[in-house]
């Protein structure tokens, strides 16, 4: 049954939806500027990120995003059109995004439930 | 001049369109599935590309797609969706994305220009 | 006992092995560089690749390699200092590598057992 | 002189070294596992990160790593055995790494240098 229910038509793929909650982290490198320093370019996305009214977060490998599938890939290719408005001729970027459909989890519940992990863990009884 | 005038207002960015063409590589993982193998629910992705009739290209690593910023992103997306829809309850997935000012290169492009080069540099008398 | 089992202490971690045998596919950006073609860079690292020994496949989006964990990840980390010496100030690299202990699967298996499945189940009898 | 002078011999590079000091951020992905959970997972990776004595930093996306190529390169390949050893039969990483020549700049650097520039653009006047 199971690779066979996974083998489907696709009459209704035209109007298949995205996901409606995602968390996606991206890294953003412009391609072909004058010096090797990105961080101006880096702070121009996090405005446009906070005048976005998305959720963000940025940490030191790029910046976590949560909101649906849709608003999230836009508002990161409208930071490729910003910098191409700035001058930046080429721009590669590197996403990690990802669904689940059995609970809905923050970018904050995934960090507290490891950490909780780490703690109950350090509580137990050490092991042979 | 430089930095400062990459530093903007946002007063237009809730308008900033994304990028009218892309190339981009994916590979998706289904997480929590009963096996490790995953090619049926790749090929079930690549069924949905065919049928979306957007361009794209399987290699062992991922598929790369070409189109609009909002093409591709939005049938990574509905591949989730299909997973999801097919018993897949948590997917995740990688994404390298880039577009250009300055020429339109496709993805075929890209690979002739570097076998160029490395037919070229055969051809040069040995460097000392 | 799932969760338990999991929880280890480290006194031996400082002699864990790296896996064996690795599929890993890396898209190197030099950064700051004079134009935004980067060609000539990626013709150079497949010049090291070839030179290396190693199991390599360019495609448009990246290249594959195959290989021990410590090969893999050692060939990738002398094409950032090759780029370095010849003048590029800064490299960022996207890599996505797995191993797995059920089977040893070559990066051709992997495209050639989809294919295999496209093949069959369009043999297959149309679903309602 | 340009293309030319990148366009090397490869007498020595087998020779070659591998960076001195590296930024990295992973995500690894247990596939086939039996739940979509992988917190227990990533907790074992952490407390793998910190027997090993190397600088990491988990974040919601990922944990990131510093150090040289070969030290960061080497950890992330023993998780995959750690959680190999632990029964995950397949593991799927992503990783962005990153190195430079002009200077050394700590994952602290990178974060409070875009911070800055955020707080000197805030008290600049209005743009028109």
């Amino acid at each position: 049954m199971e690779a066979h229910a996974e083998s489907v038509t696709f009459r209704q793929c035209a109007h298949l939806a995205t996901p409606d909650h995602v968390t996606a982290d991206f890294c953003l490198i412009p391609i072909g500027t004058p010096t090797a320093s990105v961080s101006q370019h880096i702070a121009n996305v996090q405005k446009l990120l906070a005048a976005s009214g998305i959720k963000y977060s940025m940490h030191s490998a790029g910046t976590t995003l949560e909101g649906s599938w849709e608003e999230v890939t836009k508002v990161m290719g409208q930071a490729h059109t910003l910098l191409h408005n700035q001058g930046v001729v080429r721009i590669q970027t590197d996403i990690r995004i990802g669904s689940r459909t059995d609970k809905v989890q923050s970018m904050e519940d995934k960090v507290s439930k490891v950490e909780q992990i780490l703690q109950d863990d350090a509580k137990k009884p050490a092991e042979e």
